[in-house]
């Protein structure tokens, strides 16, 4: 199903978080009962034919995604958070994002060897988060299935970053 | 459906946050497949006979019980955040944590008057993250239809400042 009609309910915010990002807001996306339900039964569709054991929902927003989806497939739910967030012994990776440099970890035993995984977050854009996730869920012996977004803004490098792997983006810029 | 079975599944973190405070650790109940499965069937179930317009999730741990909830309740998906991440006009709300103040923020169209709406957090405890959410919630003209909570922490007044309200909390320390 092309979702790219609901770029309508995406609200473009200009200088947020910082001066010169244009930030897309997905909250009125998500705020709509059928767009939100047409959304994630489209993202669970893309992986309702694998063996999936854990989602890895992305702190925060990626959160709201990975959570059905993983309820769906019948997985079971791992975070990989911000960095300071969680209280157990965790794997940490730096990297950049569109404004500086930030750290994310996920703890050491939310994956474990052999699980077979799917990681979610709700923008690709040039791919240094969905790669941190990627690097760390490969280090904790997980394997990856695939990868899902809400929206894909193209031209900045994010998908050839996972090259790998099977990618579901469910609008795209 | 006494989820409190799923204590085991609880890490108990002493000092964190910051010295003093023991942090309960939901990742290892949410990674499990069938526990995550229950508990979000079990939230789903307190509010399945009632219409329900939106689930409102707290920043960040509430977004991965809401969403699945919303899902399941064919309703919209409505977030409540930590101060500074919400790009659009906001209400603010300031309130007591067991660890200084802070305060959280929703949109001014994430709800609209008259919707029907619940609120899920991963943990009711001292409840003044919940009060401010139902103060948010009233202030948008919200029509409060109860409120459900992963654990609830008993004898810190949680329960008795949402008194107005009917509350599910699956698992009860």
């Amino acid at each position: 199903m092309d979702l790219n009609k609901y770029k309508a309910k995406i609200r473009e915010v200009d200088n947020f978080p910082i001066p010169g990002v244009k930030f897309r807001d997905i909250t009125p996306l998500l705020e709509d009962q059928k767009a939100f339900r047409e959304i994630i039964d489209e993202l669970t569709a893309f992986f309702k034919d694998e063996k999936v054991d854990k989602v890895v929902g992305i702190d925060a927003r990626g959160f709201l995604l990975a959570a059905p989806v993983a309820y769906l497939l019948g997985a079971g739910q791992a975070i990989m958070r911000k960095k300071g967030k969680l209280p157990h012994q965790t794997i940490v990776e730096e990297f950049d994002l569109e404004y500086g440099r930030t750290k994310m970890e996920i703890h050491i035993d939310a994956i474990k060897k052999g699980e077979r995984v799917i990681i979610i977050d709700d923008v690709l854009a040039t791919g240094g988060t969905a790669g941190a996730a990627v690097r760390m869920v490969n280090q904790l012996g997980g394997e990856i299935v695939g990868l899902g977004f809400l929206l894909e803004i193209g031209g900045l490098g994010g998908r050839k970053q996972l090259r790998d792997y099977p990618i579901r983006s469910l609008i795209t810029y």
